[in-house]
């Protein structure tokens, strides 16, 4: 394990993945204080709504409020998601929001179909369209992420091949778009990785890129999400994407009939990582703290482990 | 990961496990359906049940009573699990018990004097009587735990050093009691271990006894069980506990106030297995059914995570 990253940086998803897939009706109070609680605990990104359209997406449609009545931390970057150009205006036009560059590439086109009614490549191609257009606002383009980057429920498997495919069709966007990539992402979106695969792939996106940090963004599906994480991070992997008491979860409808496993959990990772000695600038107390208000918010029992048996800090103090 | 086993020995712990936690009340015949699923998906050593205080542990008092009432598999080991003379008694009077001789060591007193009302070393030393009362049996002494092999929530974390003192006693045991150890398993009762600690424990291990096989009884109590279990397969460790649906969790307490967390959960464990092609004898899909089929005993959502989402089996057959 001589590759062990002295420190990630975990980019915190839950008020995000955690609040879109439950009935609306949440107060804004509550939620802008989940999200100051999560930056109290010391995560320096956190994602705090998605401008998605308001006839589907219901739960997020105040996106806009929420951003306005958190109190910021200096220092914290409290970012948004968007499908579309309608939804990047919307971002754009709330002061709050810090926006970032990050470009989506499909490797599936069955899902590419479902999420952007276009094929993997045409919806790939036209992440130009994006980097001229975050260009023309000022912002940076530095980051890519990769969707399905192990495998599909609708297209089966990704290949190794499929995925070498796309990491080319980047690496001609990055050179046509004249962008540098700094961080790439692959996404295990519904829990096809196993920790082979994680490592495998993390060695073919350095094969193409060699100098960009690569992240992970892993959804605990089918159980591997932790040991997976442990695989990218024996490759050096310091980027990971996760959710606060494991937020994102649908317990009551199974995965086949439309439910969604959440993101790995934020104070799990953070646990396993100091245990590990390596280094997150999170206050896993404090954290613990935030996952427990989400679990009361959210009002039945959620995902996470630390959260319901406690750190070690409380035994090492005896 | 070159040292990955080939294949994994599973010694399934959920209904002993799973009904010891639960109010008593559950049926024989539910009980004895849940073992028989085990048993038809393939798991070949599966602990039933314990003998031990029926006063204290009312929900095991029909001990024999289960075992008897169970349609046995050939090739399948039905074990049991006892912690004094008497509970030995009282399982070896079952026919159809496949009784063990296992060693159980301490490394913490303060466990130690809870668990068996006498300081580590003396229970240790005791080990000598176990095996003479298992060999005037007829039993064969082979296998050895060593609980809290990574920390304790009464004496804190467990040093290496700790540790190394622990294996050198039941070294001198296996020497006194004229026996070979087979297998050696390191028990992480109360979810102290990280990947690190495993493999550096698991090394240690081997220094004391190169030809043991090493053994893992893993609890996921803090959310890195699974990464845990990685890390020993990634030293070869080839036998792991496991419990199906991750039964054993105590979801209504603490683990502070006394709730305890599961196994790691059987299906996702060997789940991961087979995603990196370690074989484990095991029918997934089957397996899965009898997580559900437990789940819908239990009567709550379980923490396993397979049987939720599904494998990947059917969207593979596409």
């Amino acid at each position: 394990m001589n590759d062990l990253p002295k420190r990630v940086e975990i980019h915190e998803e839950g008020p995000r993945e955690g609040f879109q897939i439950e009935p609306p009706g949440f107060s804004l109070e509550d939620r802008a204080r989940l999200v100051e609680a999560l930056a109290g605990a010391g995560l320096a990104q956190i994602q705090v709504a998605s401008f998605v359209n308001p006839v589907r997406v219901p739960q997020m449609a105040d996106a806009a409020e929420l951003f306005a009545r958190i109190r910021k931390v200096e220092g914290v970057r409290y970012t948004a998601l968007w499908l579309n150009e309608k939804g990047f205006e919307r971002a754009r036009s709330v002061p709050q929001v810090d926006i970032d560059g990050a470009l989506y590439f499909y490797t599936s086109d069955a899902f590419s179909q479902m999420n952007n009614g276009a094929s993997a490549e045409e919806h790939n191609r036209k992440q130009i369209d994006w980097i001229r257009r975050y260009h023309a606002c000022g912002i940076k383009v530095d980051t890519a992420y990769v969707m399905t980057a192990f495998g599909c429920h609708f297209a089966g498997e990704i290949s190794e091949q499929q995925l070498a495919q796309t990491l080319d069709l980047i690496r001609a966007v990055e050179t046509e778009g004249e962008v540098h990539l700094e961080r790439l992402y692959l996404a295990d979106t519904v829990g096809w990785a196993n920790p082979l695969s994680v490592q495998r792939r993390v060695e073919l996106v350095r094969r193409f890129f060699p100098h960009v940090r690569v992240g992970m963004h892993l959804h605990d599906t089918r159980g591997a999400g932790m040991a997976n994480a442990l695989a990218a991070l024996q490759c050096g992997v310091d980027l990971f994407d996760a959710s606060v008491a494991g937020l994102g979860g649908c317990p009551f409808s199974g995965h086949a009939a439309g439910g969604a496993a959440g993101n790995i959990c934020t104070e799990d990772l953070v646990f396993m990582c100091h245990e590990m000695g390596i280094e997150t600038g999170v206050d896993l107390e404090h954290l613990i703290g935030a996952a427990k208000f989400a679990e009361q918010l959210i009002g039945r029992r959620l995902e996470g482990r630390l959260m319901h048996s406690g750190s070690l800090a409380a035994y090492r103090r005896q």
